[in-house]
């Protein structure tokens, strides 16, 4: 197609380091109004021996993580994963 | 094709909702050599009362945030942050 062949988004973005270099906002659409976006976990209050929380700024359960970064590193060529907090069965 | 045909980088670039819109990877440089960059955090290990933790993927002290998450909302209109564990003091 005409439309790929040419220099535009889709031309820059076969470069491989175009695509890694993340040189942008990372935060698409998670809480915009508030001027940063900080989480706060008790980790006394964590109910289950592992929780994942996300890192790819795209779960729609953020701040946990849904998986979504899988999908995200497809796309974009990269390679982030979430934080995962363990604690000991009681 | 309608679709493909029109819109440039620099055509999208202009509007302020693609800086917003985090349209590329967000992992610059960390772990490159990884699949997928996935940490754990044994919450009992936690030596101190608050723990940050990176989500910028921009700091030095990587997975823990050391404040750049500061210059990287401001270079780019961007509003992220770290989470934050905490635990009680003993
Ligand atoms: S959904 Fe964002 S890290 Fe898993
Ligand atoms: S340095 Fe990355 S969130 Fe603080």
């Amino acid at each position: 197609q005409a439309g790929i062949s040419h220099p535009s988004w889709l031309t820059v973005n076969k470069k491989r380091n175009f695509t890694v270099k993340a040189t942008g906002a990372i935060n698409p659409s998670i809480r915009k109004e508030e001027a940063k976006v900080v989480d706060a976990v008790e980790v006394t209050q964590l109910q289950k021996p592992i929780t994942a929380y996300c890192r790819c700024w795209k779960s729609e359960t953020f701040p946990l993580c849904d998986g979504t970064h899988v999908k995200h590193n497809k796309e974009f060529g990269d390679n982030v994963g979430p934080l995962v907090l363990k604690k000991p069965k009681e």
